[in-house]
């Protein structure tokens, strides 16, 4: 954890400082919980009313909204960015020690960078090549041929298929499959014939990856996300799916095989989205919506039903279900009155 | 595995016995299955049919369906607990055999109780520590810091993050991930910087976390589970998340970050619940129904809707889709008729 | 990597050549990528158009589109099975070493056939017995018991629970998770009781089990896949299901407890099916349906919405939730009109 002046903090990260430039600060916390010693931030106006109890040190706070807060202040254009790039300053992740350790299991041609680490119970795959400072966290499984590149943390318990390739700091969360077989099969005299699974997985810079997800590998050709794509736990991506850039997914999304997203694109939590579709860059989908078209022009889109009182979404679906019915009889009240 | 007389069990558990007290039982079945030395149970009365070819040694059974079997009966006015009680004493799990594992790695100072096991191939991070009894499966990852809490259960190959805290008597499935990153996200310049994840996750006592679930550690302060509360497979806990005590969660749930869910809440199946919300006391959410809306009063609530013909169920979407407009055709003929 | 003739393939997968017979082939590739060292295919008609350019070595291809193609032809009358066949044989997996990787925990009573591969961090518990040819991969755990038949391969990091039994030719997912507990619960004096999870998993001949799928152990009698089903990743199987030959389940689908299905069914993406239900075979649910009633009769059944543009959809909503005042105000109509 680093001790340091909030001068030091608005000259490093460009923000205008209102207060005591000398004042000192090295840990985080939130408005209602934070000390003297504690940088907070305001980036959601719900949380406006916390000011008035607040005891932080300096809170990070945009220009409209600093004329609420008596104390010290970062103002900054972006409160929540800001705030993201201070706590990683104030408490960077622990360095983990370079070396494979002695528990781990690295295949004779495998490349490993000397300053990577390689974590207990890891095991890399012959021919995989693991780049500059990577992170293999323990019980990682990296196979053959893969090539993890620099700066990338995998935390642990990621598996990491043959020949899959990850860019230059990814961030793969625990339990996440990279690379199993997509899903190709084909009926054949009443049989299901296995479609070999040829193609990789290939993730961009800066991409991370949340808790046991899965990304599989191409039928032929690659699945793809592009640089700086997020996805958070319990995602599923099929084969040969492509993610343009900057697009982020929330939690227990499936999207299904060969469907290409565009860049900047936010797809909320648990929705379905279809195979062999086409979504434009800029799209939001609303959670728990299906998408099941292509999506040409960017905007909301969403089909997910909030939840009612029991008794009155059952009655509800009983009219939803006489619907033709009703219309039925609406035409002909139609008929009669003209 | 015990073997017993009904006396015995009748004693043991508060039952009333009626039928043969030395009559010896030792292993479980169902009624449809059960032979002289098996204790069956009947809790749903849909399955009483199956009393009448029953050839169970005991059957453990309420006061309301005694009058329909002739043989040796267990009554209990809770008959589904009973079996649960009775079946987990006749057939205890194997105890593990204390102590660590040659091919386990435990950092120099991370504490382990010498009654707890810690399996093959598992490892634990600094500074961590375990319990009394503590199982830790084969292939499980305790990260630095992480507290388990005596007579708990890792099953296998789970994941505990840094810091995060398990309760006595709380067993995990395998493949969970406790303490993963939530996912936070800040735009900053067309690109997305991450939010560090400072907090951590606490479980409290007796608590059940499914297979493939994963609970996401809190963005500044801790995600948090009370005391008894029983999460199904492959269920979504996000940041910041707080469940009360006695809450039941099924399968393929997921849950937005900083949503509070009460105590004795139970969410069926595949539900999206949004983010922000607070969910009070009592509430039954029916299967793969989205909240999206907080929830003040008990009762039960949905929005899901039961799979029917496809054919007529592309009709009731074309209808929904013409909605607004025969809403306007209904009102226009109501204004023609008045 | 084979190397072959065209002629070759045609004699040993039964199809029929049209061009040379001694044009030698090796590797494979989509229509729009392939050289003339290559073979592709053309199974979806919607890519017919993609011939035109094509510089395949030999295409597979249906009689009804083989005229469209002036080149080598392996005709066939199910080119995409054909492909699948080929394909494993000219890019056949590369066969893993037999024996016990020195770095995985084998159990003095389990019984490993020597022809078996036993992967690094792998481990394989007391009494469990591993078929011959079976491929056991990195970080797998095989709890006491378990049985895994001939040829089966468990990829990597897949936990088999105590007592399952996998049949031959079975083929398992990284993360899968086959025999966790099943969600049993009786509520007692305000507190869970575990209802102890006592059948196991039996799963038959020729099973696919997608990565980080889930199949939980029956209670008391086993949860059980016939042989051929093919399931696709985060799938969940609850307890005492029952699938039938021949089914395919794709990703995101939740099955409830006790629900048998048909066989030859086929669940589109992200489905949730209720528990204790039967859907006989030959059904068709398609993507993000809620199945909550049996099903009796073979066919197409579904409730997913797709996605509009948000404010469509919002509207869609407000008009959803006034149906029932709507068909009030037509009744009214209606008595007014008579």
């Amino acid at each position: 954890m680093h001790d340091t002046t909030l001068k030091a903090l608005a000259d490093r990260f460009g923000l205008t400082l209102r207060g005591d430039p000398d004042h000192r600060v090295g840990s985080l916390a939130t408005l209602a919980s934070a000390g003297p010693g504690d940088v907070s931030f305001l980036a959601n106006p719900a949380y406006a009313r916390d000011l008035a109890e607040c005891r932080a040190g300096a809170v990070i706070i945009g220009e409209d909204l600093a004329g609420r807060w008596s104390g010290n202040a970062l103002i900054s254009k972006n409160p929540y960015a800001s705030w993201a790039r201070i706590a990683a300053f104030l408490q960077p992740l622990p360095a983990a020690e370079p070396g494979v350790h002695a528990s781990a299991v690295v295949a004779e041609d495998a490349q490993v960078d000397p300053s990577a680490s390689v974590g207990p119970q890891a095991s890399v795959g012959a021919g995989a090549r693991i780049g500059r400072n990577v992170v293999v966290g323990p019980g990682c499984v990296i196979a053959e041929d893969a090539v993890i590149g620099d700066d990338s943390r995998l935390v642990g318990r990621v598996y990491i298929g043959p020949q899959c390739r990850l860019g230059e700091r990814v961030l793969v969360h625990p339990g996440a499959v990279i690379g199993a077989d997509g899903f190709g099969l084909a009926m054949d005299a009443g049989q299901w014939i296995k479609v070999p699974q040829m193609g990789t997985v290939v993730i961009g810079d800066d991409c991370e990856i949340g808790a046991n997800t899965t990304i599989d590998r191409g039928a032929i050709e690659d699945t793809e996300l592009a640089e700086d794509v997020r996805l958070d736990n319990q995602v599923q991506i099929a084969h040969n799916v492509r993610i343009g850039a900057h697009t982020a997914i929330a939690g227990c999304v499936g999207i299904a095989g060969s469907t290409h997203i565009g860049s900047y694109c936010m797809i909320a939590g648990a929705c379905g989205i279809g195979g062999h579709l086409s979504i434009c860059d800029k799209v939001i989908v609303t959670a728990m919506s299906t998408v099941l078209d292509s999506i040409t022009e960017p905007g909301e889109y969403g089909s997910g039903i909030p939840a009612r009182p029991h008794a009155r979404w059952k009655r509800i679906l009983v009219r939803l279900g006489q619907l033709d019915d009703w219309v039925r009889r609406l035409r002909r009240l139609e008929r009669n009155q003209s």
